[in-house]
């Protein structure tokens, strides 16, 4: 039975190839994941072992794939990032979003009931989480997008980053009124239309005695999870010339060169922090992270003085 | 803290709505199958076990999204066939790649080590699957097809059915001559070069006592995963104004009616079946999948007659 | 000196490839006409010359493309249909929009001074059009758009018909009232306002003794523009069988064949007609509109029976 | 008669809105100019007359697109600049692509017979072109291609330019050969198989006496279009400052701004020059062209001294 009679629709496959020298980003967000929330009983307004697992789960995709150089979550969506020269997958793009989607719901499904999630949780979340049902799936949808510079790569990232303090802003807000000041949703909803940013702040510090400050930085400023070398630059420098280098598709890599690279990569330990991605701070230390090329591996020579940097970092 | 300044990133996304009134075929595949089918010492040629689980996972993605109207799978690929008519997530081609992947890959990974994976498996693969690795996780990538035409998708579904009869007719052969003709891979590659359809089958009875039509229909014929409703044709029709008719864009119906197909369709049950997609038959059987609206239940009226019809089938 | 330096940017190249068992339409619309027509002084509400112009301009373009099928012009838009079976340029979209347009704007301006405009005006248009400025050049854009199934296709070209017939019943009674009944535009405007076709053609014929249905076809019908052979039904013939064959990409035609067939349809004259088009009567004549294969040459056998056919249906 | 019933046929349209921050390179190609130029007998390997119209056409498509920054032509194609925050027809590929290709399309016709195609023709070119004929109407196919930084594009460019120096060098000998030394074409093909530029060089030198370098300008290194403003850098300044400047999408202009430098960019003269646009001098001293803003006026203060500078450039 030859299959020849039906092989042409094959013809019918098409491909989005996405163009070249530009940074990808897949972003991925949790489908329903108010009515999950509820369901497995979440804290309100952050649960402290659900941001844990998406971030286990995204360090998972970033081991997994070399290629990509950071990555940015907050709530229940995730941004990574490819760089610029990433010919992976000739860049087609269901391909990618598929495979971080699929890798990415793999992970968090295997992770929710491991140790690990119990990890770094506050004393007040002792609890695992309620076992998966069949009927109450954590799933992803996920989308590509093409940024042409590094300058509209940072702002997308600074956009998340002032989304998640926005956000949370209002959620820990909220979720004041309604738990320690027994409103009802509807009438804390009410109580903080219009808003701004200092008039909550107010209301968290005079009603209930929180720094807003003082939240935790997961909560304040999501997760970067990337891939840590030695930091490079000293706090005199200005990053200018770090910032500016480039691997462009001008100089491409030989195949042997890019292997290399990638296994040098894969040698790095994939790290999670919470900081500010807005200032140029964080990706003056870290320029491997532009310039797509491994650093230094920690532990390397001056390696106890990077490692106290780092740790100040955050 | 305003986001403004940041918004214009935006304006990068993209959309891809894929064309109106043509049939959506997402079709995914097992990422590094091979390599994990070892790992996890996967029976071969066909791990009853894993197969079953494809198509839980499937089954659990058909329940979940009503607008698919069919899927077909084989081997470490499913084929899953939105109608003509859908306008699910305004038919964007990441949006319904990623969700059909992330369900899949959701609800494989959950049934792994569930008591279901142990229904109807053959007696001599009575071990559980192996647990899960962190290092060695099941993962899937996708891609969005459209198909203008009726004839157009019943091609595309052919071509996989033919494809599964040919790839199981060799690989039955292969570790047949491998397994129990002791073989080395080589070896054994070497023997059916050039051989046909024929061959195969003489190679098969000569040699190891097997009647390939005996091997189980799953095997030879993949799954079909659909809802199943009472079964409409009569022996002498012959099917052709079943197979006219269409669901137009051109009437498209109101977002009630939709909403009240949608339901109903919920209410049938998914079944699995292994059986020729190839002939008209199997369509002509089951109007409702072409014309996209819900059949009668099974169990209304004459059920015991229709129940009996669908047993005869495969 | 070698150019393999800069070849990468080759790389940056997309091409987007129609959906194949698609009907492709070339969409071709005047820039900026309404400027235009004032400027060379286009008799309104229509010019009988620059219409004419416009089907001379697309019948060198049918002419010149024998995938053409049927193409549909009204004012100063043209519809260009490719049959669906059609693998021209592979189907690639930017380069059938580009020549289309080119073609259409090259023929459009040469012809634009010829003695050929001329044919078939009216008696009161007997000047020719003025020169043509560099400062105003007559130009066009345009756009493909995939119809998957010959409904959409009859029901696009439906739509610009009911368009045609909107506008020009507008125009006539708008110019009625200016030109002839002393109104200002916006009077006029305003006076038609929240006016159906009924009120329009009393106006027109109260006001003006003007019947609406004696105002040239051309002006109420718009113009298609078609490979013209001995028709084909009869007039018994409810038209379903022939409406209903196609030729599906399920059997492509060897390339011989379409060679054969490209040059049979070169042979056939390209004839413009005045006539209804969304009713079935002008496709069940013309057959191999929608068959894709050219049919019987007039002038032979039986020419003369339908020669006298054609000249009766418009 | 309304239109409801058939205005669905709209969702079947697609657009493709370019990625911003990209600049947009729509290339067009003569069809089929080899056979055109025989017809019309144009002189090889190169006719002044042809070329000149081609560079006439490119300076109406720029004159008439402000937002087009330059254009380099060469042989029967042309390519055109958008700057990257261009925001014309939102960026619509189809849009872009068809009015560039209608307009060249247009002017080249018009232009054809006009008196400008003699200006500054060779003496031995004398004749006019001979008259269009609609059965060898001139056309062109189109295409946009984004290219995402500053590089990328100039490295397109050195690509269009290089080709043209090895092309014209490979006709030049090729017809001396043919032309001078009595070659048949398939002779001199072969006499031409394996040579370098230094072998080209010599052929032409010793047998013919032609000294490949004294060659028109035109002829070597194509032609570029764009609007002239005062000269900027100074010979000691390296550039880099200049080359580096970027207007970002990250600080759009407003609707006033951006109307504001279209009406400057409009008075601005929009030239022809032939000269070597690989090296940075020719972008350093035009900054205007990368940074997307009008430059200073030719003949507003130093204009002499600008002048002089720009007369030495080419």
């Amino acid at each position: 039975m030859a299959n020849s009679k039906y092989e042409y629709v094959r013809n019918f496959e098409r491909d989005e190839n996405l163009l070249p020298n530009t940074w990808i980003v897949v972003r991925i967000d949790g489908r329903g994941f108010h009515k999950l929330s509820n369901y497995y009983n979440f804290s309100k307004p952050n649960d402290t072992r659900a941001l844990n697992l998406m971030n286990l789960a995204a360090t998972q995709v970033v081991t997994s794939i070399p290629e990509l150089v950071v990555a940015y979550g907050v709530s229940d969506e995730y941004s990574f990032v490819f760089h610029k020269s990433t010919t992976l997958f000739e860049r087609r793009s269901a391909k990618l979003v598929s495979t971080v989607v699929s890798l990415f719901t793999a992970a968090y499904v295997v992770l929710w009931n491991s140790a690990f999630v119990d990890q770094g949780q506050s004393e007040n979340e002792g609890a695992e989480l309620p076992r998966l049902s069949l009927t109450m799936l954590p799933t992803f949808d996920g989308r590509a997008v093409c940024y042409p510079s590094w300058e509209n790569l940072r702002d997308y990232l600074s956009w998340r980053q002032v989304d998640c303090h926005i956000n949370n802003l209002y959620n820990t807000t909220f979720w004041a009124l309604v738990q320690q000041g027994n409103m009802s949703h509807t009438a804390a909803e009410e109580h903080l239309k219009g808003t701004v940013a200092s008039d909550k702040n107010e209301i968290l510090w005079t009603r209930f005695g929180i720094n807003y400050n003082n939240e935790p930085e997961m909560f304040r400023k999501g997760s970067v999870v990337y891939r840590e070398y030695a930091l490079e630059a000293s706090p005199g420098d200005d990053g200018e010339g770090i910032l500016e280098c480039e691997t462009g598709v001008e100089n491409p890599m030989s195949k042997t060169q890019m292997e290399k690279m990638r296994k040098a990569r894969q040698k790095a330990k994939v790290v999670t922090k919470h900081v500010d991605i807005i200032k140029d701070e964080f990706w003056i230390q870290r320029p491997w992270i532009r310039g797509g090329r491994p650093g230094r591996l920690l532990g390397d020579g001056d390696s106890t003085e990077t490692k106290g940097k780092t740790r100040n970092l955050d």
